[in-house]
């Protein structure tokens, strides 16, 4: 047994990403959170920016340049895309386990990433250690891995709800719907026209149609479990939830199917994988909320003759903080699931 | 100019299909409420029962025993299926106008409606006579109707955003999925596990896949639009809100399509219809909310071939009660939009 | 009967009371709205900023430079305060009707203001003319105003709450406190932390504990009806909610009371106040919202010999909007109820 | 260190205080929960009623008398009040202890019981062994008790609130106005018109005004703290939101005060009270949401020389399942805060 605890270091306090990170760090049993930074709030503590961490987190926040890279074992970076590269560059040399929460290191190649995000990419030789962090799909990689591109909410939300279906290669490759729908969360912790309260309270809307950047991660994603060029829609929808992603699926198959089966080949995909409950009905997203859990329920219209999955996550647990523990645990050789047995709360 | 206002009766008080049509009546210069029936709470005050109409409406409640029907002009059923056919079969004869807003005779024929609603239909006879009360496709057949069954909340969300495609023929039968989203009131005034407060709030979930009984109702209309036999896929989610339906829909054409041919298919389609607004961006609940609007986008999606369709109404409003009052309008040969020009209430 | 409508102009679209002015005067059977301002959008379509109006008001904004001031009767001043006291000086001599929605001139002289709003007051002169725009204490001096100064939102649910019983002399001058809870349209238009939707939803606070400078407008209002010096307390909160205000209020008196007799002294007081609805339990501010009532429930318990009076408004009709437009009304010598018949809408 | 845990068991499994304490004491290091009982659901598993346990606790649900209670070190008594009594009365000399959630052993005798409760009590001799649950009070007597009244939500709210002024015995006994805030989770888990959905959203009211019975259990243990007897004003007040109590107290004093001599009086009666956070802004409901953390701020008006003291508290933790565990762990003898270290849940 070790005698020390893992030394890691937020660099990013402002955020929802970074705040979540610190909820489930704090009280991991293997790790010391030993920094956190901001660059606009640096001198300021940790709890004067999130009340609810007063007497919890008190330390002061620093700047990036004076994290002790050396001395840290892991950097998780909380980051918008785009600044998010340029500490990767930064540190890629220097020993420490990297996992961007950004999506910077998410899509294939730095052309595709200059495509859908409109922005160059600074550092392009990052692609090619960088490793897509879904545990379900990538354990292996992610367990030798120095750079974990943590997945976007959405996708991980897409991606888990498809992927049995796409890696058996019975899904027709130009077939698949995703109309999902989000807590406002997922729009960030500044104040915006989109997250202004009377425009989301008591308020529902789809946005982006056609155009949404996580899109081409989910695609991306898919094709490489199916081996083929797969094209699908994916229409986001804004909550008025705090968190929270639900994503209802549509996919014709190229071969008959059945409930019994279906529900099989979830099982089987799904085995052993500690943060998947495969559910028998339709999950809400607060039956998830505030924890590590996705619950995906596939369901088979006879009538229709198409598959229908229903997937909740946490967008800001399983789709951001929460699998980047997990990332961490699996970096670290530590029991996967560590740190990251919360009970859903609900109410 | 007429020199008396014609004389309505509300049956049923107690839900919120009720206080609706009392919200817009009682500003209505064309008519005057002469009853609120119910069997339950006869005897209290309307006002008793919705505090909203303090000083407002405060007459007593009576039994519908007690409706001077010889006097009536137009009577509006707002009561739960099963128990409006009842009332449809006493009153057939009776000379008055009938607006019906359960879901006893929207359907074509009573064995449709066993099927799906798993109840006996004690008044068969009354198919004959019922028109489909949805104005901007029935207009002339309402203006001439005794009995109007006023559309679901669904189907007139969901007609609304499709009917243009199927009535020109050009959509593929079996490839429409509508992806629809309700607010709480949807599932009614009554009190219960799916609407208390704790299970809706902060929530979001799907539920009846594969088998909600507004979808043979969107199914029936959109056939008889195309002339053809229609199979949809209809997914309902219920929504942490008080009021509204969006509804975004999924659909493969037989033919090119481009942004531009949409577009004018959707204005000539709904030219001089009042309360169809087409807009030019993806519409929010709340820009509909307690009025009569339907705000309707259709969105050539060029990379997928797809249309997507995104429509908002007031599940309360367009989707009943506003629905309703229009049809009352063009039965009595009103201006078809007098009594409903409230602006929607955002926020 | 006059051939003409009365020409209105609302200087100011982006906010919540612009578009409530414009949402109730575009039904209004007496006036025409004329022209909308705004600086930072002019050009653009009313309906740009407000999707609720479309198809409704469509025509652009102009410049508030590009009024016609000769021939409006009656201009709304829906901005901030320190900007309206501009526009009140420059159309003080222009024979126009001005009610100012800000604060800049609620109070009883610029000494005050400045002491409360810690900003300098640059049309000292205005004091004179202007008359505090509570048609319930001051009808008389209103409809006979040139310039009107549209009370606070939370002064209005408090001064209603009290009147009666500091009017009638029985209050303790320093007795009173006011617990009041606002919903977010309070804080306005513009994104903030303060307004960001995770900030407010599922959540609640006190702010502004002993300073908001609501509290000196109430003061003044009770010191007036009193004829004596009035000290209160009054605590703010933030629901998450998008409209209403609930003021909870506690007082003792110099002299026995019972429930009966202060139900009679209300009663008195809000005889042939249309907007005043005496209530016998306590509202809900569903039960008010989107209408300009102000449901008042006094009550008095025996056990502690308090008077708790419980109000409910909406803060953008009867806290704004509604009230200037009841303004209007007295003004111009209409029936003082026209146009503000909409029923609160609930749910 | 002992080599087993202790054994706990749930009695009541289907409210929300049953699935709290499952959702803290599932992952407390020294305990096992072994039964959960429901006397309507037994047979089903407890994931069935709660969906968010899916995985976690899904053994099935006993009824109580298959609790083998000779193996139980700790019994928890999750159940309405007038039910919990039968339980203790069976249970006191079983040797096992007794944390009882309800309201049956909170207050000073069974005729204050019966005076506000309205209900013959049938268990008079529990009274004389049982303690008031608060922690921050009575820790010794806690320490050696076999039967702990858990405190009501509003009372942990208010007492916390007053406790250090009422306990100094410079508060005016008449002086003290608790207007309090609840989340609707405090109604309870059973549908009714309360809890619809529609009547709470976007809505907020005042309830039980002058007679809701937490009010003498406050009034109780102030009067104990004091040495005298108080006589208060509490008004609760219904939130849309699912958890937490904001109180917002008012109080004269009989002497003079600073805001320096405030926070030190706090400061040195909360001294060591892992869970009272003194806090030097008026705290939000989020803050504290999920954790068994009690906010609290006091403030001095000088203006107006009183006390206004804002508490944030979760009604459902600190208010209910987590003050049980804190008192179980002080029952125990274990480290108080153990297992209690949720950090709270924000946004």
């Amino acid at each position: 047994m070790r005698n020390h605890k893992y030394k890691v270091s937020i660099v990013g306090a402002s955020g929802y990403t970074g705040s979540e990170l610190a909820r489930i760090l704090i009280n991991h049993p293997e790790v010391d959170i030993v920094s956190i930074t901001s660059e606009s709030h640096k001198g300021k503590r940790f709890s004067d920016l999130h009340g609810q961490f007063s007497g919890i987190i008190d330390f002061e926040l620093i700047g990036a340049d004076d994290v002790d890279i050396e001395n840290i074992d892991v950097v998780f970076l909380a980051l918008p895309h785009g600044v998010s590269m340029e500490f990767v560059k930064r540190w890629a040399d220097a020993g420490v386990k990297i996992i961007d929460l950004s999506g910077d290191f998410r899509l294939s190649s730095p052309e595709v990433y200059e495509d859908w995000y409109k922005k160059e990419h600074t550092f392009p030789d990052g692609f090619e250690n960088a490793v897509y962090g879904m545990p379900e799909l990538f354990f292996d990689e992610i367990s030798t891995a120095t750079l974990v591109a943590n997945p976007g909410c959405y996708p991980t939300a897409s991606i888990l709800s498809l992927a049995p279906l796409f890696a058996a290669g019975i899904a027709i490759p130009g077939g698949a719907i995703i109309d999902a729908k989000s807590g406002a969360t997922g729009a960030g912790v500044k104040a915006s026209n989109t997250t202004h309260f009377s425009n989301v309270n008591d308020n529902f809307k789809a946005y982006s149609l056609g155009n949404h950047r996580h899109t081409v991660e989910i695609q991306e994603q898919l094709s490489f479990l199916m081996k083929n060029s797969v094209i699908l829609q994916f229409t986001p929808h804004l909550l008025p939830v705090d968190r929270g992603i639900l994503a209802t699926s549509y996919l014709s198959l190229d071969k008959e199917m059945d409930q019994e089966s279906l529900t099989s080949l979830y099982k089987d995909f799904y085995k052993n994988k500690p943060f998947v409950r495969l559910r028998n009905q339709a999950p809400s997203i607060k039956e998830v909320r505030g924890s590590n859990y996705a619950d995906v329920y596939p369901f088979w219209d006879e009538r229709t003759k198409r598959v229908i999955v229903v997937t909740a996550i946490d967008n800001l647990v399983k789709g951001a903080a929460g699998q980047a523990v997990h990332n961490m645990n699996i970096m670290l050789g530590l029991n996967e699931s560590i740190g990251l047995q919360q009970v859903p709360m609900q109410p």
